[in-house]
């Protein structure tokens, strides 16, 4: 039987320090909602008390299927009881099932930067766990700077540690915050270590600043610690954390360990990937291990013959393993069963071999056009259902116009007007309509619904909830001419279903267009209207 | 003394592998003199023979001061004398100063890719390497599939390794072709291999398919090896090559190795890297290991003020001795202690209480509005400056209008069209231009430049790189209405500088005016018109 890795997720919390992440309400409850349906043990949410968006997420947080909402604070301040701590008092009350604490290890910093004395340190820490592991069940220590702390002073590194885990942490995380300790070292550390901490109770929290985040991790677990924490795609401050998309599979298909993630789950991971690029609105790393685009790309003649014997001549794992795939030629069979797996995803019953074809003829247009449906559910599958027949036209657009004016009003101020004017074909009749907006896209939006409701009235209860854009730079190889604009649209009806739909063109009106129109199909779709 | 490390750089080679990078040989000259400056001891410029730039390339090489131009080939093919083979051929006939032949090392690669014999693999290994000695002086042998190969079959793979070091092989590079070998397994099986031939001639080549080519490198140096390759920024193939850029100054500040390279030299390292990604003409990694712009960068108020007192408190290394600087990101968690540091960071001179309180001010109604200064950081220069009283207005708007057209043509065809009109102030003198767009914020910006460029001719030579658009919802704690539109806009002058500006409000093509205005602002500023 193999040992059992407990996987810790941060993203919504140390991934949120990174420059330029700026996380919704909305964000962090679909994330939370993806690591959970991998089957990530901890998913730590946030800081409750901290700023309104982590306030409001651990108000309602998402109800877990499997995984343990964490939420991250710091040990009661010094000279307070951890009962009377200001600090302390919204974690406990908040609705999270653990706490995860951070408090000093390396004494430089208790020197330097909070000024105490060393044993009100270890105090701080002692009595903050066992109030956690009291109100709250579960309470771990993340022991900051634990590695240089420990290379200075051992003995007080140790105290520290050794004194949450008297007081009932179920884990000790050791941070190696600054990111420059080197494997070896990390090894070292963590198996002397546990010699006085089990390394059942011993996570590993470790920083890119060397690039070597994954591998200090999996350093820490060979010296014998059993929890690994981490982020999607290795977001955080600085040069980021250990990166979970690289930890998972190595942990469970290169060193052989239970993570609790099944191997059907283990084919979510490319996916989990894209969708946190899709929420942030940036380009996935091509060049990511196991799940960039890349990653499994061979483009030497010799390497491509070679692979087309046997892919393990030029592949350390299998791209389907980690739900990547294969890129050399059109018709690849990865693509394929990537396909199938998804339509049986949607509930789709299995097509006839002439229609799989049509479905991955058109994917492959879409996606030459830059279409990607990785954070576009509802478009990826109305084009599915579209291949299949199942999809009615419900309407056809004739002609939009939309204008944006800029100017000085009679009152002396600068106002901003858009106005959209839209022709449509609703069942056999034109219909024109009108409207303004405060933007192009929501002028567009409010004019084409009014044409729409008359006939389909339930459009009316649907809204945008998000609206992101991305500037798709000219393909490298040449095959295609200009950078074109892709539009991601996220609605939302009145019970709060949500779904996301995708536009690419030229022109950043005409792609909301596209995503517009998935949106309104999808729901009529969905509403079962014929 | 401390051992001295041979760094063999691959960029021009392995990192040409990399999809989408097509290096001309005027970059590859460039490349290989910025090696040669910073003190690199092996610059592998390409393959003779194998595509037209390689061939010029080697015709007439840049004069190296200190580093050795290598040329890369394959061995011998089988049942040909190695001075009869049209490969080896044009490698000894370069001007390279050293040649690197690669050659299989793995029985599986012998019999499933090549299909000959054993011993026939290992002659032409041999007969290659005695060939290229002689003929060239130094000649190095890149056993492929190393690991893989000493795993599958240890005898055979020593078999191919001692039959290249005692036909006079400089260097014996033990290579991880396909990325999937652990650092545990590097370090030990080079220990064991450095029983058969010694340490100072065995040489690394990682791959990152598990994201740690980096450690794996290391582990490889721990383990007796004594030459490393690799490539800048971590380019190459799939997930890439080892990252000389993390690999030099963990070698040398983590490990005390001499690599030959000088402190003074290592500073130059931060800008190697990002001159590399100007010659590719793609944005650098903001996350890079110790030469990315957010490597030494703060956010969180509390890392901030402890950097202040001592930045050993999070920072692994000083930023300066990779020629990399701290960065203090301004953010609403950031107080008036990061203010000042980025201020002195812009070089801008200590102000007076009055402007500081000013410019806080400026910052705090800006971040209500939504504005967030994180990526763009010449929009927070021009805010800063303007508190200063630095920067002039070059002009005012008075009016624009865009218009977005889409509707059956002619022909036929759905067609979008963009047009804008605007009228704007430039210097005492109104200017009303009308431009036609691929995409009303195109129209905009060409309409713009266009009634300024009389002015300000230096404005024809930018151009827009990046666009991004981001929703803010309303706010949770109820003090703002409706959701504002953020656009951050990336921009380029001819010479490659980059900068990044944003505008904020309900409507999107007046959130793009803001960062346009800011774009133009910015350019015409740091050029130094008055």
């Amino acid at each position: 039987m193999a040992d059992r890795i407990y996987l810790f997720d941060t993203t919504l919390r140390d991934g949120a320090q990174t420059t330029g992440v700026d996380f919704s309400v909305a964000d962090k409850i679909a994330i939370a909602e993806a690591l959970d349906e991998i089957g990530i043990d901890y998913v730590e949410g946030g800081w409750p008390g901290a700023n309104p968006t982590d306030d409001t997420f651990f108000t309602e947080p998402p109800k877990l299927k499997g995984a343990k909402l964490v939420a991250f604070g710091m040990t009661r301040r010094p000279g307070r009881s951890a009962e009377n701590d200001p600090g302390l008092a919204p974690l406990v009350n908040s609705k999270a099932n653990a706490l995860c604490l951070v408090g000093k290890a390396w004494d430089f910093h208790v020197d330097v930067a909070l000024e105490i004395e060393h044993d009100e340190n270890v105090a701080m820490i002692r009595d903050s766990i066992a109030f956690g592991h009291a109100r709250k069940g579960e309470a771990m220590y993340d022991a900051e700077h634990f590695f240089d702390g420990y290379k200075a002073n051992p003995q007080f590194a140790l105290k520290c540690i050794t004194a949450a885990y008297e007081a009932g942490a179920r884990w000790i995380v050791l941070c190696d915050t600054n990111g420059g300790t080197m494997p070896d070292e990390v090894e070292r550390i963590v198996r002397e270590v546990s010699k006085h901490v089990p390394g059942d109770h011993l996570g590993i929290h470790a920083h890119n600043d060397t690039e070597q985040a994954v591998a200090n991790s999996l350093a820490a677990v060979r010296g014998g610690a059993r929890q690994v924490q981490g982020t999607i795609n290795g977001l955080g401050e600085r040069c980021g954390n250990a990166n979970m998309m690289s930890l998972i599979p190595s942990l469970m298909i290169k060193m052989g360990f239970d993570t609790g993630i099944s191997p059907v789950n283990l084919k979510k991971l490319t996916h989990l990937s894209r969708m946190l690029d899709e929420r942030l609105n940036r380009a996935p790393n091509r060049h990511q291990a196991y799940v960039g685009e890349s990653a499994f790309a061979h483009k030497g003649g010799l390497h491509v013959s070679a692979v087309a014997k046997d892919p393990k001549t030029y592949e350390h794992v299998e791209p389907e393993c980690v739900g990547n795939r294969r890129h050399i030629v059109v018709s690849d069979q990865a693509g394929r069963s990537n396909l199938l797996a998804r339509l049986d995803d949607l509930g789709i019953e299995m097509p006839g071999e002439d229609k799989i074809r049509l479905l991955l003829d058109s994917l492959k247009q879409q996606e030459f056009k830059g279409y990607a449906y990785d954070g576009a559910e509802a478009s990826f599958e109305l084009l599915a259902r579209k291949a299949m027949g199942e999809v009615p036209v419900y309407f056809r657009l004739s002609r939009f116009r939309v204008m944006d004016d800029r100017r000085w009003s009679a009152r002396g101020e600068l106002v901003t007007e858009s106005e959209a004017t839209v022709t449509v074909k609703v069942k056999e009749e034109e219909v024109m309509r009108v409207a303004m907006g405060n933007g192009p896209v929501n002028a567009l939006d409010v004019a084409l619904r009014q044409a729409l409701v008359e006939c389909y009235p339930t459009l009316q209860h649907m809204h945008l909830v998000d609206y992101k854009v991305r500037i798709m730079p000219p393909r490298a190889d040449g095959t295609g001419t200009d950078a074109v604009t892709r539009v991601v649209i996220e609605s939302a009806d009145a019970e709060g279903h949500r779904w996301s739909t995708v536009g690419v063109s030229a022109n950043i009106i005409d792609a909301s267009y596209v995503a517009l129109r998935d949106a309104y199909t999808y729901m009529l779709y969905r509403e079962g209207v014929r």
